[in-house]
């Protein structure tokens, strides 16, 4: 029979795993909106964001609930704090996903212009270092979210190339400098998702190194510093 | 006599404090580093960044092993939720100071234009928020707080209006292109060190209706939601 507690900590896991669904469609709607210059689903994540906020907002008193309860197990306390970790940096997706949808209405106003950038890449790469994170924290597994920390590195890249080719179009053709500029601020926005989803990966290492830590009764042991990404251009 | 949890309190507070110190030395360091084109502040915030990571993990693992020790009260276990959340906004923000270094770091090389931002005014500001955000922390009181986040209003107009002065300059002055979106990106980047002091008095406003709560036993009465801010342009 499982404990009261056992299953809060499901509920928790649950919660969250939707949560970050939420997060990720809110993400490929907001780029499918800037491909097909589509209002209606800009509107959507605009109206998705205020269900991110009350589940944000729900999973943490949950997880204080939880902590309340009993005394967790080092292994559970440790899970419940890279799920508050994991809860604030899928918000902050959800958040991403609105900055995009906003340019994407500034955007719509204005002329198509044709520039040296592929947004639907950008954001295919960065879904899947989300999904993965996530994955990551399902299975529990830290080579998987050490794999999404490499990622990081295509995205990064990515972002640069939208970088240097998007201000040589501001450069050279200043009746799109406006477009320019949306596309560079959107592709800077996806490489913030994509920090996001390393800083979820490097909680899923700190929860299962902390694991680890204990079943080998190393107690001063800490985890290893993870040096953090640095966010943005 | 002070118990050992009580002083693990005591020092989780102090070591967030210096943190905070730290966090918005670096923010200051890259200002004033923009202002006088000086690389030598640029270099002092990339190697004060290491510090900052591993000051937040040494606080995190202060918080998990508060939690592991005994049964914490309720309201010192949201005091210790809200130390993690607020941790790892400072972090943050000490990734925008780097940020910015490294936008001053690219435009020392270019010529030196005259554009219509200040940028220490907006330094001043966001510095104002993140102490404010800190000082609503060690007072615990929620109206600091409060007037933390009506704050953010004004770096947000500041930002709006940095972004269409200098796309008018990117759009009138090919020539300075590359300095007028060097100082969009730091604005922007001071604007989100705004939006996680936000953050942080948000989960201060957390921390002291929860405490509220706690001390009226309406035990069901949940913390109102606070919509979360946006972040970015």
């Amino acid at each position: 029979m499982r404990t009261r507690f056992q299953q809060g900590l499901d509920d928790l896991r649950t919660r969250l795993l939707r949560m970050g669904g939420m997060a990720e469609q809110a993400v490929d709607r907001a780029c499918q909106a800037y491909i097909d210059r589509d209002l209606k689903r800009c509107h959507m994540v605009l109206e998705g964001e205020s269900q991110i906020n009350v589940a944000e907002r729900e999973i943490d008193e949950l997880a204080f609930d939880l902590l309340a309860m009993q005394q967790p197990m080092a292994v559970d306390l440790r899970f419940i704090l890279a799920v508050t970790k994991i809860n604030s940096d899928l918000e902050r997706v959800g958040d991403q996903a609105v900055n995009i949808a906003e340019r994407v209405m500034d955007l719509v106003e204005l002329p198509v212009a044709d520039l040296p950038v592929d947004i639907g890449r950008m954001a295919t790469a960065t879904a899947a270092m989300v999904r993965r994170s996530l994955e990551s924290f399902i299975e529990g597994k830290a080579e998987l979210a050490q794999a999404v920390l490499e990622m990081d590195n295509v995205v990064d890249r990515m972002r640069d190339e939208a970088f240097i080719s998007l201000v040589k179009v501001m450069n050279e053709r200043p009746d799109v400098t406006r477009q320019a500029l949306d596309a560079l601020l959107i592709a800077r926005n996806l490489e913030r998702v994509a920090d996001h989803a390393t800083n979820i990966a490097e909680d899923v290492i700190f929860w299962v190194r902390g694991a680890d830590v204990r079943h080998n009764v190393q107690q001063e042991n800490p985890p290893q510093e993870i040096t953090r990404r640095v966010t943005g251009i």
